[in-house]
Order: C-alpha cells, then sequence, then structure tokens
C-alpha cells in the first residue's frame, strides 16, 4: 500500500513538473512581452502565450489530474502532497465548472478587450470599450454561478483572489476604515503644516536612481543571482523559478519617486518568491499564498520601512550620495515629510499612502454593483465620478483619469482590487506582530534588513501557498483581519507630519 | 475533392502553429539563458528547454503528422504546402528513425557533455572530457546508420546541416582551396609591407562601440522594431519568431574589432531571418535554408562589406566621431590595413579572413576521420596539433587553445564546422554575381546598404527553406560550389595590402 502510493506520489510529481514546464515558459514570454520584446514581435508572442495557456489548462483539468486527486487525496503521509492535491483538486473544480467553448471564448474576449481598452484609454473614450466591458461582466457573472457561492455573487469572484475573504468581511472593515481615513484626511487638509514636495523634484540621471536603488535592493537581501532588475512601463515582479524571479521598476528623470518606492514595493514582492522553502519546489504551492498577502509584503517594504522616518534616517546620506546637488540644501526632515505628502490625486498608482485605499473602496463598490446587477455598465463613468467627489473632493477631468485608468477590468479581473486594500491592513497587522519580536525603528536605522527578512520568512515567505491567507494572519498576528492597527499607523505617522 | 484537401490544409496548419509555438518558447528560452538568466535560475530552466524540445519532438513524430503527410504528399495545389510537407516529412523520417530511448538518452548527454567541456576546457584537460566525446561520437555512427548514406557515413550527418553536400564534395574542393590559401599566406609571410594592429587597440568605452554597431546595424536594414541588440559571452543572432529577430555581441573594451566585427557579422545573420518572406510564416520553413547559405550571409556583411576598403572610406568617419581620441592620429590606410592583418592563431573565431578556412579543414578532416573510424577520440590532441602545425605553422600550448575551443563537438554536432566554409565561398559566389548588378565598391563607399539588402531579399532572404542550398546556389550564380571566387577575392584583398 505505502508503496504503491510513493509510486503514484511520483508519478503525480511527473504531472506537477509538466505543469511547472509550461508556467515557466508563460511566466518567461509574459516578462519578455513586458520588458524587451520588440513591437512588431508582440503579434505573434501573444498567440505563444495563449497555445501555452491552453495546454497548462488542459493538464490541470485532465482526466489524468483527475485520477491523482482522487487516489491521493486523504491518501498521503507527504504533508507537501497532499496540500498540493487539495490545491489541485481547487483549480481543477474551479476550471472544470466552466464550459471549454466558454473558456476559450473568454481568454479571446480578454485579449480583444485588453487592447481596446488600451486604446479607448488614450482617447478616453469610454464608449468604445463599454460593450467588451459588458461581455466581460456578463461572462465573470456567469462563471461565478458555475462556481457558486453563499450570500453574495461577487464572493465567487473574490475567492479567487483571497480566499476565506468574503463580500460581508468587506462590508464590515471598508466603512470603519473609510471613516477613519476621511476624518484623518479632513484633519490634514485643515492643518497649517504642509510638505513641500517641490523640494523632490528636478533632474535626476536614470543610471543614479538605478544604482541607489540597486544598493536598497541588496540592502533589502533581494539575490541578484536569483533575480534581475529591468525597466518597464507597467512595474511588475515575477517568480519565473524560485531561483529566477525579477522585478522591474520605471524611471521618471524628474522625480525619482516612481522608480526609488516602485523598485522597494516590486523588490518586497520578489522577496516573498525567493524565499518560498525549497521543499516545495516543482509544485503549485511554490508561490505567493494570495494577492492579499503579496501585497502585504510590497506595502510593508515600501511604506512601513522604505517612507519611514527612520529608513531617511540612514538612508538620506546615501541617497544624497547618488543625488544631484540641489538635494544637497534640503534638510532630512523636510524630505521626509515631502516624500510622505498627502493629496488626493486622480490616479490609484501614484496616491499617497493615506488616500490609496479610498481609491480601492470607490473600484470594490462599483464591482461588487456589477456583478450584482445593481448598476449597468454604461453607469460607470458618472458614478466613479460621484464616488470620486464623495471620497477625495477632487473630480476627474476625463474618463482616461477616471474609470479608464486601471487594466483590471479590461482583462476580466473582478475581485481583485480589495486584495490591495487587504494587503495594506494585513501590511499593519504584521508590522504590529513583528514589533513584539523586533525593534523595528532602531533595526530600520541600522539598516539591518536581514532581520525584518528573515522574520517574515520565518513567519510568512517560506510557506507559500501550504497556508491559507487567513491561516497566516491568524497564526502570525492572533487575532482576524482587523484594519485598526493600519488606521493607528497613518494616524501617528501623519500626526507627527501634519503636526495634527 | 478540393474542398476536402483544404480542410485538410487548414487542420495541417493548426498542427503547425502547435509546433511553431514551441519552437518559439523554446527559441525565447535560449536567447534568455545566454543573455539574461540570474545564474541560479540555470538550472531549473535547463528542464523547461527539455520539456518543451520533447514535445516538439513529440508532434514532429506523431501520427497525426504521418497522416498528414500521407494525405497531402503531391496532391496539394499550395506550392508552401507542399514544400512544408516535403520539410515536415524529411524532419519525421529522420526522428522516427532514431528509438524514442536512444534519442532521450542522446539529449541528456549532450547536456552532461557540454557541462563537462566547459569545465575540461577551462583546466585544459581533455581526458575528463574523452568519455564524453567517445560516446557522443558513437551516437553520432549509430544514428548516421539508421539514416543511411550512399558513400561515406559522415555524408549522413553533413546533411543535417547542409542537405545536397557530401564528403565527396568536400574532399573534391578543400585541397584546391587549401593549395591557394597556403601559397597566399605564404607570399603574405615573406611580404616586407606589413600592417600594424597596434594601431586599433586601447580603450574604447562600451557605449561609444555599442553606438557605432546600432548606426551601422540601422544602415544595413536591420529592423530594430523586430529585433533588438544585447549582450553575451558567445556572439549569436537567433529569430524567435519573423518578427522577432535579436542579435547578441560581446565588448572588449581594449579592442573594439570583436564587437563591430561581430555585431556586423551577426546582423547578416538577422537581415536573413527578418527578411523571409510573410508568405511562410507559420510554417517551418520560416528559417535559413542551411548552416551555409546562413554563414553566406553574415560573412558577407562582416568581410565583403565590413572589411572592406569602401566601407571605411564612408564609415572611418563615423567610427571615429565615437572612437577615443588615439585614433585622430592613425590615417585611414593603416586603419584599413590593420583590420585586415593576416596573422596564424589558434582560436578559430579570432582568425583573419584568410586563416579562417585552414581551420574549418582540419576540424573536417578530424570529424570525417572520427565517423569513420579511422582515428580514436584519445587521438584528437595530438592530431589536433600536428595538423595546426602542418596548416598553420603553430602548435597550441595547451588544449584550452587547441582541441578543446569549440563547444559543437561536445554538443554532439559532428558535420557542422563545414558549413562555415562552405558559408564562405558561397559568399564570394554570391558576390561575384551581385557585381553584375550593382556597382558594389560605389554602393557600399555610398553607404547605400539598401541595395544589398534588397538584392540578398530578392535571390535569397525571401525564399526562407522553400528552396534548398544548391538550388540557391545554381539559381542565383548560374553554377555550382566553386572555390574560385573565395581565392580571387583574397588574393585581390591581399595583393593590394600586402603588395604582393
Amino acid at each position: 500500500m505505502e508503496n504503491n502510493t510513493t509510486l503514484l506520489e511520483k508519478d503525480f510529481r511527473e504531472l506537477l513538473k509538466e505543469q511547472n514546464a509550461y508556467r515557466e515558459a508563460i511566466a518567461l514570454t509574459q516578462w519578455d512581452m513586458r520588458t524587451k520584446i520588440p513591437k512588431k514581435g508582440i503579434e505573434q508572442r501573444a498567440e505563444v502565450v495563449g497555445f501555452l495557456s491552453e495546454k497548462l489548462h488542459q493538464l490541470e483539468t485532465s482526466e489524468k489530474m483527475k485520477y491523482f486527486i482522487d487516489m491521493l487525496k486523504d491518501k498521503t503521509g507527504d504533508e507537501v502532497i497532499a496540500k498540493t492535491v487539495e490545491d489541485c483538486e481547487e483549480t481543477y473544480e474551479r476550471n472544470k465548472k466552466i464550459p471549454h467553448d466558454e473558456f476559450k471564448a473568454y481568454v479571446m474576449l480578454q485579449a480583444k478587450s485588453e487592447a481596446v481598452w488600451q486604446e479607448a484609454r488614450e482617447k478616453a473614450d469610454f464608449l468604445m470599450f463599454q460593450p467588451y466591458l459588458e461581455k466581460l461582466v456578463d461572462y465573470n457573472k456567469k462563471f461565478a454561478n458555475y462556481w457558486g457561492y453563499e450570500d453574495n455573487i461577487y464572493d465567487a469572484l473574490l475567492h479567487e483572489y483571497e480566499p476565506g475573504v468574503t463580500t460581508k468581511t468587506l462590508d464590515d472593515v471598508f466603512p470603519k476604515l473609510r471613516k477613519s481615513l476621511t476624518s484623518l484626511l479632513e484633519q490634514i487638509n485643515q492643518s497649517s503644516t504642509k510638505p513641500d514636495p517641490s523640494v523632490l523634484t528636478g533632474h535626476f540621471p536614470k543610471q543614479d536612481q538605478r544604482a541607489f536603488t540597486l544598493d536598497v535592493l541588496k540592502q533589502m537581501g533581494y539575490d541578484f543571482a536569483s533575480g534581475r532588475l529591468d525597466e518597464t512601463i507597467h512595474p511588475f515582479a515575477i517568480g519565473i523559478n524560485q531561483n529566477d524571479v525579477r522585478v522591474t521598476t520605471r524611471y521618471d528623470e524628474e522625480d525619482f519617486r516612481m522608480a526609488v518606492f516602485g523598485t522597494i514595493h516590486e523588490g518586497g514582492h520578489a522577496l516573498y518568491e525567493q524565499n518560498i522553502s525549497g521543499k516545495l519546489a516543482g509544485t503549485p504551492l511554490a508561490a505567493g499564498t494570495s494577492m492579499g498577502i503579496h501585497e502585504s509584503q510590497s506595502l510593508f517594504w515600501e511604506n512601513f520601512v522604505g517612507r519611514s522616518k527612520a529608513f531617511w534616517q540612514t538612508h538620506y546620506q546615501l541617497f544624497k550620495s547618488y543625488a544631484p546637488s540641489h538635494f544637497d540644501t534640503v534638510i532630512l526632515d523636510d524630505f521626509y515629510r515631502a516624500v510622505n505628502e498627502v493629496k488626493a490625486s486622480f490616479i490609484r498608482i501614484e496616491a499617497d499612502e493615506l488616500t490609496y485605499p479610498l481609491h480601492i473602496m470607490i473600484r470594490y463598490e462599483l464591482e461588487k454593483a456589477l456583478i450584482n446587477g445593481d448598476i449597468m455598465v454604461a453607469d460607470l463613468p458618472h458614478l466613479w465620478n460621484e464616488k470620486m467627489v464623495d471620497y477625495l473632493g477632487i473630480k476627474p477631468p476625463t474618463d482616461r483619469e477616471g474609470v479608464l485608468q486601471d487594466i483590471h477590468w479590461a482583462g476580466g479581473d473582478f475581485g481583485y482590487f480589495p486584495s490591495y486594500a487587504l494587503g495594506y491592513m494585513y501590511a499593519a497587522q504584521f508590522q504590529h506582530a513583528m514589533a513584539k519580536d523586533l525593534n523595528l525603528d532602531s533595526v530600520i536605522a541600522n539598516g539591518d534588513f536581514a532581520q525584518i527578512r528573515q522574520w517574515l520568512t520565518k513567519n510568512i515567505h517560506q510557506y507559500g501557498k501550504m497556508k491559507k491567507p487567513l491561516e497566516i494572519i491568524n497564526e502570525v498576528t492572533n487575532e482576524s483581519l482587523n484594519p485598526d492597527y493600519l488606521v493607528a499607523y497613518l494616524t501617528n505617522k501623519y500626526t507627527d507630519i501634519y503636526n495634527l
């Protein structure tokens, strides 16, 4: 019996290896398409990605896979295999529920929609994009019904990105968070203390920005023998394999913030993937457990470390050694306050720490209503602008700076946005837990990032998908999702900066 | 009937598309492994290449493929499909003749041998590599027997790289060529006129070398919207798809020749792949027709254009605008003669135009004898050195500069080397043919490379694998392989340079 199981496990691992080979080839192709590919090569490459994705999908839903699941479920003594079987079963069930024809049509619709969205955004022409978005919403509603849910149809979509978190969770947490944030925002707006962001701008050559961020990445413990840093338009991190986890960034020579904070952010994602236990190699568990937990890692490094006073206390000197001479006359305190300026803005990815979650809530409310059929796609531009005024007090001049700004919906990704805000709340909870083991201010001020990385690896990274997101939150923080830590962190930070 | 054939052709094209998707994914992976991959990611990536190659091999030898070959051979009215079926049949028959177990074992041996060779070369330790090379030779003999041949077992291997060319062809051509080259070499050695290569060296920053070669690549008509230039250790060009053909180069900051002539060389390969007719897209015909014809394109651009007097007459000024100031005092004539210095050297890829074919002949004679069982692997180091003395008058200090210098045998590539010399002879024949249509000196001196590129596209590039190498040679030059043009070209060139 045991021998049979061991043989089965060996064969199962072979199938996983095939899946992984496809996954790795797809990831490399995606990295290349977003960093290196010459313009005219894209069209044909897109077909290759489609083909490889289809092959992966076939394996994930194959009879062979079903056989392994049936034979190994609850029958293996190997913990990694057991969790892998669970994961494969979930993928199998989820994908099997969608008729193959609909899956193929949806994949083609996604590709087409992204191209149309790109043009629509450039032209600020929502009507052009509307029919595609309508179809995407319809498909997602259909799929959600195939997958099933208990309370709210939107839960079925949320599950894909943040298993365990439901509409009910979000509806409980977001209003509290919103209330605290808007109240803090009001106080900030009324404060007479204002950071001066103009001290930050001015020409800063790309290669010098790059040199500084390379130093910071190395200090964070990002392993360049298992990764590299390239340029792109929309920065991302990607695990091609466990020993090839790449980060990308974008340089604005007039404003270093994009590259510096963006690289630290993507570096946080990459550290997660680089430090997953080698025991999970070759299984689908060798990946971040959810979008929310992933985002907690990037936001932790970007905000809780990279935008902290302790960080700049030691790193401003290093920064100035790379920066142009106009920083010579900028004192540390003015610099620190400037990189933490709070100001309502149209674009989510340019938002400050305080207003960022408000951008997410707007998207959450709209997509939840869309999927529930409470609003129509045609209503989106108008509702978006209304909410922007309501939450942030500003109205986008066109849909380009409004409803058309993000790619997510064009790719059919409904249920994804909340993970950004969840990740942010998780990060604050992790910070609170970490502070019990480490004197964070002094660790950061000493640039002793190894201690932070080791803490994150021990508590989070190593497990990959062996643990579900809420399992990690509960085990590491001894409580469930709780927005209070984020509110406390922001209140504390901005009280100091804005002299509230 | 016609409808059935059309339907069949449509299905056949679907299968070709799948093959192409694998080919493209493999090519991208290879490019990445040779230019970008972080060190620790290589081991896992090698498995991905192995997996994808196996999948491609399965399709190429599938029952489905056999079905299409049988159903479409001599039955289609579509010329591209007809040639594609021929090509697929050849691949099918060739691969089917090798038992699957042996194929797999051989692929693994290749990978292992390349790694061992790398170390053996570093250590100049032939004995370490010998057992692997012995096995590789044995496999190649076995495969050659599976494939079959008429006169000489080595023909079966030659066919893979240069179909139509046989041992008989080479044994007819090489001695003539050798005689002319060595006689020319003797005259050169006796000449009192000597170029001074020391004028070429000295620090030349990488980014300036790069800027110059980018200018030259653009002038050649290399399309950067369908390609890019990266750094690597062993430069190559690769067609990932028809609109993504990349070149690579290597910079020596103390000697610009490696990057400048190397980039023009790889650019010549790339122009071939970029200018194959769009009608061949999606078929295996959208590739260079043979190694020899491919090499004729790269050598044509590198030597017949890039090392010509006409080229430097116009480009020396441009070159100097990028070059360091010590070139200011070097006059054009001294520069031109220096980049064309003839000097026997140990390393093939560093050889000058005149001695290069002699390096090839040494390898040809040795591998022919090995495959025919006339010599043993253990004899190689000794025989190599003997031939070096015999052909070039110099003896390598160690096997690193001798028999261990090239990767080809470590990869099991026997029969590949002759295509370098064939390509060189083809290039001279093409130049002779081109000179009937174009005033080459004045076209080059005017930097009017579009005319050359268009001529090559019209006569060679567009056809991809629609025509066999000898078909192209015969149609374009109105004769078969003929070494006289290469001899005439070299005699003419060196008579001038060395005042013979």
